[in-house]
């Protein structure tokens, strides 16, 4: 996900998203580095530092020249495409996307009804026409051009000494930098900063508004092991889906339109059945969300004893509501699936974060650390002039903001989560941005935004189930009634007064209070919606209560952010010192991950989670079998099991001779484990050979390395890769997609499994 | 656990006492041998067989000469006991003896009180005089001598036609046989069955009856990892607790008294401190409850389709009843965990097993095998003249069992649960006996069992929790009045009639007749029982609701009992015919466990329990700080997690002398895998290394092998034993044991650890 989907990303994007949230609630947390990246597996490396590492590279196993991985245009890293905020790339000159399942599930949602449940079934489009839009907030973003235009700010910062003011200068500056490149009317633009402000890059991507499904996977084959061996190994999930780009006949981004015609993109990767084993170069291209590599001591200590605890349980309450709602009805399952499916995996996330965290000791090994960083600046003058106060200060304001954020906090998830609270502010917000010439409008709110915008609030409208909303609401209206004196929201103790909230009350008085705000549902309309993102302030009317209480809050809201606006000026302002001493100490760094385009590699190679056990690298179709109890989440489709054994038995006979088996696994390849560096955004990554093939795609890390975005872990962290075999048998045994394997360059093999 | 205690034994054995609750339910359940025994792994030898094994046994590893290890005399054999069901041996000349700690639980739980519960801390005693009475129904049988007597039954039941007078025949020989064997006063006698009557064999035990508490660790150690951890790899308890046999001052078995002195015992085993490693030879002697290797496909069905199903559902409901029990106050909890742990551990044992049977698909393989072997049968006149028959009338007997044991199996959990009841029946039944000559008293109500009887009964007595046990009795009315017409029982139906449990109203009904059982219990009085119990059939008169329930039942339990000896009778003389066809056909086998000293052996061996994960066979300190979370019943005491460090610690330093640390390891052995085949009534069994000394205790089975007690699965099977040099570095190092080292042979260090 990027910077501007973090404000605008629909619920369809709720994993990325999610962790957005969190980066947003822990805006003061981190970890910094615990040593120089001077491991092959360590590191997210932007395409311009390949050249650097040239030699790391080679001898890690690569076989393509570093300029031509380094060539976004083209280079195996041109058919790299940012999807939702998912990675995907291209797999045919017909525009053929791949991506992870997970990544499809919005897309599948919106085209499935109760009795044509696409999620449980499966879909695959026999032609062209049958393909279906993923809707109108689905964007396919392919990386142009990455500018540095650090100069530029420093520039423009010169001198600037308040920190509102510092922001405005940042921000004015993006924005006016995106608008010179968005001019033409097809592209996206964005500046990326790197390493809290020490680098800029102008990051120009063509933008794709037609995106269509094109296959995804049953359920029992997509989802395969669920939320119990989700972040697990041994995985045996097919998280794929196919999508593909669409244009207008003048070959430029449209608008969904039936006359569309298949996106033809410039490079894509070329999908190899030559299959990976241990020890096996591979590398993954995409667009890893947010990585806290380099964060000072106390950020760390408040993330493990703070930060996390406390959205820890938020989360569980949260998800143990919305499964006591799901059971409600079938048209409610399918609503809310992606919403608890996305808080039930972040749940799992956080936990196995926070429980990492504390395995590795990382904040008292940081706290020493730092200490040793202080010290060796403290024997030089110049060190001394240029680091000393700019940490201190640094440290000072990390630990206010700390002392200050909960209000901030609790509002953030009211906010956000209730369909129609969320609704309400996103319209509020809107309606006192248009009254700003465009150029000062929040990033999110601009002209550039509002159709996104607005296919978003469309999108999320089909997940609206008014009793979960209400029970979401309840329990966040519960978390505002318990801050503490300072920082009590004025209007909600307004609105809990009134209803009668007070002292053995307060059970009855929520619920009364949330009744009433739920008593119009006017936002559920659709005509309301649209009447309400077409009008300004003035306009801006309604007499729906929840409304009044959403408009009531905005003062507040607009304290809050301008509060964080300002943190943002600082920070961008200082942080940048901390780096600048820690590469001043340990030499040139790859930068914390910020949804820009990178490149990690490593090898295909098991670990061991704990003492006795050892995992090995990969999985395959013995492993799906042995895992089947006809019971979900380890249901497998009786055709896919029968192709399973018919598969083995070709084997057993020494009659197979398909390309996608691995006679090493005596079966098809399912699942790898490699030593990459990723996180979530790379969701769906190409997982790339030596020659930069296509073997693989990313799509979870191991539960032992969740708190690798804050300390990596090279015994213990993997990433966790679909083999792209699966898919290709898949297709062919099962899924009826021989037509799609002949446009991946996969054509019948010339006698059958 | 032995024949005799099937029916007598207390709750403190639950867990082999549930395997034979099951047994009995099951006895028309079974699978037979899937491949001659061919391979080392497999196998429960008798001591008199392992000449007849000595290549293999010498092939595999073993350094001792057979002779030696098939003396029950002076080799190690000799200090094998069985203690209350589990296996044990002597440890020092002075009848130090250790075991399990999951073999100790009675005992420790009748040493502890809510304010200080040992269970909790563990135990030590410091000085002999501190050693804590083991309670009334504890027992120490030392194996003297095997008699083989197939001939006398030979010769009695020739002739025979009637199937209750060929189990009267069997019975009667048997009593006769124990009550000669008995004639000293001190011994302990049974008749054992081999392959449901092809052999009988005389046992002649000394029965010492006064045990004693010496040590147990703290729950944190020696249920570490605990339900969640039970029957899985890897592993880290410290599943031991010592106990020492007390005798008259005259050295003959004499009733608990302060005056006893240290029993002191011909032989003792050597506990080593060399340790195992992978590959090590390893063999375990014990006495194995009960397998069933050798049933009919049809039998094998039912298990798998009928049997354990409906078990886990029962089991899993009372599971659920006793935890909602023992929350209700500390009492609650401390009375009622050994039965609610009994009984969970029965159920995840049963999930496993059925689990396994399915996935082993022994069913399909068996039902063919059995075929083929009818086959074989029928090519030859003198085979078809032998076996035909017979496996006819045994198929027929077999099916017609199944058909018609609903009603037992519904009575006999009633009569067993719930403590009053169970008291009731217990006495009742006891009553009637008493009438009889005593050698026409059933097994278990013989003179000879009353002490053992009676001190189960006052054992019984300590756990009764009222609200518990109605509650298990209202739910055992609800399956008793679920059961189909021509299974009811009447004495329930009257029951229920009266108190209005009809239609809609049968719960509230349930719950009136069940408080009216429960309105006087003066059964929870020892007066009552100790008067009832010395009562004969015409004084035996109560008011008490309870027992006139129980008394009503009489007729019908008599009813069964007797068609079970009629079942009992033909099935000792026609399977033996099936066994013989196996041994004619593949000739000289192991037979099934019957609680009688064996021996197996094996290897210190890993596994793959599915695909991509291999376990190694050792796990160590180091495991047991990483599993620690500080949550039960994952925490490492205090000072044990210092004591850790220390050693690990002195380790690295180079500095660590002590003769239990594994260099290999790099730390001390916790627990290890073997090949070797055992089952409940192992539990304790010393592990020897191929010189015959004490290297580990058995403590468990892995979940893959549940199925084993059935089908014997060569690649997952293992058995799980504690490394002994964890019970010594423990003993020394955190549980001020020193002493007890002494005793053992392991003096201090010369330097400390």
């Amino acid at each position: 996900m990027s910077t501007v989907s973090l404000f605008a990303a629909g619920l369809t994007h709720l994993r990325a998203n999610l962790r957005s949230l969190l980066v947003a609630a822990l805006v003061c947390v981190s970890l910094q580095l615990l040593a120089p990246p001077s491991h092959a597996d360590e590191g997210m490396w932007m395409p311009a530092q390949l050249s650097q590492i040239a030699g790391q590279l080679t001898k890690a196993g690569l076989k393509l020249p570093t300029a031509t991985l380094q060539d976004l245009k083209k280079g195996p890293l041109a058919a790299v495409i940012n999807l939702n905020g998912c990675t995907a790339s291209f797999v045919s000159a017909d525009g053929l996307i791949v991506t992870n399942h997970h990544c499809a599930v919005g897309a599948i949602q919106r085209n499935s009804t109760a009795s044509a449940n696409l999620l449980e079934a499966g879909f695959t489009a026999k032609k062209r026409t049958d393909e279906r839009w993923a809707g109108p907030g689905s964007r396919v973003l392919i990386t142009l051009k990455e500018t540095e235009v650090t100069g530029q700010f420093r520039a423009a910062l010169k001198g600037v000494k308040d920190d509102l003011a510092a922001f405005e200068k940042v921000d004015g500056l993006k924005k006016q930098l995106i608008k010179t490149c968005e001019a033409d009317g097809q592209s996206r633009c964005r500046v990326a900063t790197y390493d809290g402000g020490a680098r800029y890059v102008l990051v120009h991507q063509l933008d794709l508004r037609d995106v269509r499904l094109v296959h995804a996977p049953p359920r029992a084959i997509g989802v395969y092991g669920g939320d119990i061996d989700n972040w697990m190994w041994p995985r045996h999930t097919g998280d794929w889906a196919l999508f593909r780009a669409y244009v207008g006949k003048d070959g430029r981004p449209a608008d969904h339109a039936n006359t569309n015609v298949p996106f033809r993109p410039k490079k894509w990767l070329t999908v190899s059945a030559q299959g990976v084993k241990a020890g096996s170069y591979v590398m993954v291209a995409g667009y890893p969300g947010r990585t806290y590599r380099y964060r000072l001591p106390l950020e760390l200590k408040d993330a493990e004893a703070v930060s996390y605890p406390r959205t820890i349980k938020i989360l569980a309450d949260l998800v143990t509501i919305l499964e006591t709602q799901q059971k409600a009805s079938a048209s409610a399952r399918v609503k809310l699936t992606s919403l608890r499916a996305g808080l039930a995996n972040y749940l799992k996330y956080s936990r196995g974060l926070l429980d990492g965290f504390r395995k590795s000791q990382a904040t008292a090994a940081e706290t020493k650390r730092y200490a040793a960083l202080k010290g060796w600046i403290a024997q030089d003058a110049i060190r001394r002039a240029t680091y000393e106060r700019p940490l201190q200060r640094l440290e000072a304001r990390l630990t206010e903001m700390q002392g200050r954020r909960r209000r901030a906090e609790v509002l953030r998830w009211m906010l956000r989560l209730p369909v129609l609270v969320r609704t309400a502010a996103t319209l509020d917000w809107l309606a006192t941005e248009r009254e700003k010439p465009d150029e000062k409008r929040d990033r999110g709110y601009q002209k550039r935004d509002w159709a996104r915008l607005q296919g978003r609030l469309e999108q999320r409208a089909r997940t609206y189930v008014k009793a979960a909303d209400q029970e979401m609401m309840v329990y966040l209206l519960r978390q505002a009634n318990g801050l503490p004196g300072s920082a009590r929201i004025a209007v909600v103790d307004a609105l809990l007064k009134k209803f009668g909230a007070k002292g053995s009350k307060t059970e009855a008085g929520i619920s009364r209070a949330v009744a009433h705000l739920y008593s119009k549902q006017t936002l559920a309309k659709d005509k309301t919606r649209k009447k309400l993102f077409a009008a300004g302030r003035k306009k801006f009317k309604s007499r729906d209560p929840m409304l009044k209480f959403v408009m009531a809050l905005q003062p507040l809201r607009r304290k809050i952010d301008e509060q964080h606006k300002r943190d943002a000026g600082f920070l961008a302002a200082h942080r940048p010192a901390y780096l600048a001493a820690l590469r001043d100490r340990f030499g040139e760094m790859y930068p914390d991950a910020n949804s820009t385009l990178r490149v990690t590699f490593g090898n295909v190679k098991g670990y061991s989670p704990r003492e006795s056990i050892q995992y090995t690298p990969q999985t395959s179709l013995a492993g799906v079998l042995e895992k089947h109890t006809g019971k979900a989440p380890f249901d497998v489709p009786p055709s896919a099991r029968e192709a399973i054994r018919r598969t083995h038995a070709k084997i057993r006979q020494g009659r197979a001779t398909s390309p996608w088996i691995d006679k090493g696994l005596g079966s098809v390849g399912v699942n790898f484990l490699s030593t990459c560096d990723t996180t979530g955004g790379n969701s769906g990554s190409p997982t790339l050979d030596a020659q930069g093939r296509l073997v693989g795609l990313l799509f979870d890390g191991n539960y032992e390395a969740m708190a690798s975005d804050w300390v990596f872990d090279r015994v213990k962290t993997r990433s966790i890769h679909v083999d792209i075999r699966y898919l290709l048998w898949a297709l062919h045994e099962v899924l009826g997609g021989q037509h799609l394997l002949n446009e991946m360059g996969h054509g019948t093999p010339k006698r059958s499994l």
